[in-house]
Formats: C-alpha cells, structure tokens, sequence
C-alpha cells in the first residue's frame, strides 16, 4: 500500500520598503479534480504600477486553471493576454506550479530568471533552464518541468527581490545553499523556511528591501492516516 | 496613533465519511485594493454532485470580487448564474466575508440558514437574520451586515455538517457556546479555532462526518510594528 502523502504549500511576500503595495501577485487555486496551483508573478516597475500588471497576470491564469486548462496553455494565455492589452511594452515573470492529482506530478512552469530549486531527499537540484518573460516578444512559451508527486520533495520558489537582495551593501546571498540549509533548521516545516528565506533577504537589504519580495515553498510530505482535513490559512497586516 | 492591525483567516474542512471529495467550496481571493474576501458554498446533496454546484457558485463570486465588483451584486450575480444554469432546481448556501480596505469594514454576505458568529472584545452575538438560499426562487438577495474592522474581533463561518454533527447520537453541538469556549482555549488562534470546532464535530458524528463540514475563522487583532509580511498556508491530503 502506497504511504499518504499531504501537501503544503506557504507563501511570504513584502513589498518594497516606502511602497504602500507588493507589486508581486501571489494566489492558489482549487483544480477542478481536487489538486492545487500555486501562480507568482512579478511585474515590471514597482507599487502600483507592477501590482497592476501582475494583477492581470494572475487572475488570467488563475481563472484557466480553475476551469481545467492545461497548465502550459495557461502560461502562453497569460502571456499573449499581457502582450496584446499593454502592446509588447511591460513584461512580467510568471511560474505556475500545479499539484496536478490526474498526472499525479508536480507541473512547474517557468518564465523567470529566478531559479526554482528542488530538494528532494534532501538531495539540492535546480530549475534554471533559460526561459522568457511574458509580455515582450510574440509566441513566448514557458520551460516546463514535471516531478513526481512523491514524499520527500520541496520546491522554492521566489522573485528577483530574493536575487537582488544585498546588492547595494555587497551582502547577496546564495539562495540554494541557504535554502538547503534552512530548510534543516526548520524541520520541513514550509511556513517557517518561506519566513526564513524572507528574513534573510530584508536583513541583506538592511531592513528596507529595495523591491518586492516573494517566496513560496511546496512541500509533499507522509501524513498521519487520521489527518484528512483541508487547511488554509492567510494572515496580513492592513494598517 | 491608531492600533497597528492585522487579519487572519484561518479555513478546514473535511468530506463527508467515505465521500472521495467535499461537496463544500471554499476559496479565499484578494480584492483589488489589497483586502480580501472569503467565499463558502456548500452544494445541494453530497461528493462530486454537490463539488460541481458549490465550485461554479465560488468560480462565479471569486472571479467577481477580483474584478472589484460590491459584494452585494456578487452575491446577486451568483444566485441568478445558479438560477439560470439548474433552472431553479438545484440550492446551494453562500458566504461572502469581505476585508473591505476602502470602506474600513468587514462585510457579511449570508445566503444561509447557518448564523455566523461574532465575538467582540469577548462579547458573543449571531448574525442570524432570516436569508434565503441560492438558486431556487427568482429574485434572491444576500442579508448584508458591516461591521468595523477593529480588534479584537473574530467571525466564524460554518456550513450544516456543523449544525447536523451529532444528530444521529442526540449529541448536536451548541455551537455559538462551543465556539467561544474553544476560542478562550486557543488563545486567538483561529487556525486552532477552526480545527477545535471541526474536530468537535467529527467526534459528535463518531469520527464518521454525515455531511461535509468546513469551518472558516476571521480573526481582526492587533499586530506587532515589525511584522509587515503577507503569509498564506494551505496543506491538504492527496491519498
């Protein structure tokens, strides 16, 4: 008999220090058969500006999912979406990853120059194909990568705050390296290497992060037979 | 200076015994100027009949409220879409709580013979007003109530796999009594809030849920300055 598995998946995100708004998207949606994406965009600019853009991003492909479309359609919609209403001028990245329980894989899409890593019995690998930004150049397509839906694997997953964090102070980090050994101090527990990566990229921007932060992290996990409850759990601050 | 603030929203939820899925839906989505609205329904019958009722009410509200549309005409919308598309055959329950940043309020939508529960600096009362379900009779409307967003202020939401635990046993939960014991138990941790209320009551319908039940927690506190990150967690079972 095959071992229960659960997935988590938490999410951490700030904006750019004195900006009232992230202008990184970050939502999940329920997949018609039961599974879960998870879909980060950063758009071009910051505040407002990228907020609007990446708003756009991700209601398209959030929508498409939740009615069954195949993840990779999803990313070239959302790609020529961007491209037709804003003409070839703003880009966003964009990475989709799908607990796709038909397939039963991990569906990661990518259209970034942040690497996704993947830790798998603890064992480090990355995700850094070179693939294009949407909303630039016609008939862009995203690098596809599927993994199989198996006990223990970790993905993290981050915007370009992460990549250029401590730039100004010569303090950048190694994320792959940090995020391998984070994730041994935090026991497997997502919630607190998405909080940890994130700490450690304000503190390399001294407190006041010079762009909006994101950080997402899958895990598939055992669970305890007993544990069949669905969960959720969003906290933010409004003033 | 006012109090820094923050909102939690904490969700679980579990299928009816030896149903593969929960016929309720329950989705979180972020509304254009940065709140948040929650969205529960729960579908007439049980498994993937009720799955597919409850999931295209949620689709329609979801996709509504992140194009910015009021609350009130979503809840609206929602109905006439069901209206239109099972010819009046088929009800469902709606929930909409909305963290309303323009307005500075929380704002209850209710189509359902469920009341919601409101504790206010420790002071418990029902949002009970008579509301009619969705999808049936031509014309329906949400019961509205907007409250302040201040803490310490917690709302729970729950649909009728709450109501009915226990039934079969003579052991129904009185729920609003239940619900601000547990609250006082877990020292306003609404995750720990939800999970206390659901696991009550699986234990009334003897670890074998009769129905779906899904337990959502909005909790309004005061935050501490520093803590300025945006989190959400999901974890769910995949076999």
């Amino acid at each position: 008999m095959p071992e229960r598995i659960k997935v988590r998946v938490a999410t951490a995100k700030v904006g750019k220090y004195a900006t009232s708004e992230s202008g990184d998207s970050l939502e999940m949606v329920e997949r018609p058969h039961g599974g879960l994406s998870l879909v980060l965009a950063d758009g071009q600019r910051s505040g407002r500006a990228a907020k609007a853009i990446s708003n756009i991003v991700v209601r398209k492909a959030v929508t498409l999912l939740a009615e069954g479309v195949r993840d990779g359609a999803v990313a070239r919609a959302a790609h020529d979406y961007l491209f037709l209403h804003r003409g070839g001028k703003v880009s966003a990245t964009l990475n989709i990853v799908s607990i796709d329980l038909v397939s039963h894989t991990l569906v990661v899409s990518c259209n970034s120059h942040c690497p996704v890593i993947v830790v798998k019995d603890g064992h480090l690998s990355l995700l850094d194909e070179p693939s294009t930004l949407i909303g630039i150049y016609s008939g862009t397509k995203p690098v596809i990568t599927q993994l199989p839906l198996e006990p223990e694997t970790y993905l993290v997953l981050f915007t370009d705050g992460i990549l250029e964090a401590g730039r100004q102070s010569d303090r950048r980090l190694d994320v792959a390296t940090l995020a391998q050994e984070l994730l041994a101090n935090s026991a497997g527990n997502p919630q607190a290497l998405a909080d940890a990566l994130l700490e450690r990229a304000v503190a390399a921007d001294q407190g006041r992060p010079r762009d909006d932060i994101s950080v997402a992290v899958v895990a598939v996990v055992p669970r305890d037979e007993r544990d069949n409850v669905r969960r959720m759990l969003v906290s933010f601050p409004i003033r």
